[in-house]
């Protein structure tokens, strides 16, 4: 079984942290899949999904060593040739890669304690955004 | 076909690197799948997989890769809030995500010749851990 | 359903970034899935693949950025060791991961407009690599 959902988000931009968690369970109990995987994945070359114990301490300091391994301030190829100052934006995106895959037991997601699922818009400027989730198993 | 397996380990911390290769070539095989893929997840928020040559020079670099880019030393939001001072671990945990899948290829791990699975656990004491493989296929 | 099927690259080695979306695409329409996923993997210990806007000033960054974070010049225990220079190599590799999963709906692989799928061969001298993709769904 095959079973696509899609979730919808409004966000800043600027390494902005979505916690998605939820609506990655919901529609993991809405698709009647028991046992299987859930594939979320960012169509996008400028936004992430990876997990972290979601506390503000731990997203400050995301963002800061997001801010010291790829500087927004800093030179960019990309933004010479095309203006749009997001050369940081993208390096970030395909540094930490557009997918992540979570097992799903006896219809729970299988996410540790203080693991969060979270959605990382690296862009420059607000923008809806749609994630898509491909949960398959039995 | 779903199959779950888990993999038990007594993990040191401090990026402790460990080769769980073995155990998951024998997981896919008493799972009775052919062809499909097996999905590598750590429900935790401090640990981590990947893929690398194990050998003690790769396993030294990759642990000063580490030290360089999150320093166990740094000063973290994190710990300043929760004095667990696990504030790197987190990040280094989130960077190198939760999460990856290998192809199941005629009962065989599909890995290169000198290519190991490994957990790295970040966190800064020992513990016991549990890594979930969902093994999925015909 | 499950389909294996494999790409065959010539690629020169020193971050040498192939944008091999076309020849997903194509399998994934040759495979007869319509919807499920496609796990794209990298059976070597000096390559990954990500996403990224596949132009030329992303590709100019992306490769500043891994000498900034991973010197190719730099000290590794690695090189001392078995001499093949490709020390940094490795290290690239692992942080990047191994493997992606991109959903597939209705035939298409979901890719955002400005997303590309590459490969990157981080080793230190050109050769041929063989990708493998593997394709499940209904």
């Amino acid at each position: 079984m095959v079973n696509t959902k899609y979730i919808q988000l409004q966000a800043r931009g600027n390494t902005d942290i979505l916690d998605i968690s939820s609506q990655v369970t919901a529609a993991v109990r809405e698709s009647g899949i028991n046992d299987g995987t859930v594939t979320i994945f960012c169509p996008s070359s400028t936004s992430s999904v990876t997990t972290i114990e979601f506390e503000s301490g731990c997203l400050q300091d995301l963002t800061r060593l997001f801010e010291e391994m790829v500087s927004s301030t800093g030179d960019y190829a990309h933004n010479y040739r095309w203006g749009d100052g997001n050369g940081h934006s993208h390096l970030r995106a395909s540094l930490l890669g557009p997918s992540i895959t979570i097992p799903i037991i006896e219809r729970q997601l299988c996410l540790g304690t203080w693991q969060q699922v979270i959605f990382i818009d690296f862009d420059v400027r607000a923008r809806s955004r749609r994630i898509v989730l491909q949960i398959m198993g039995d």
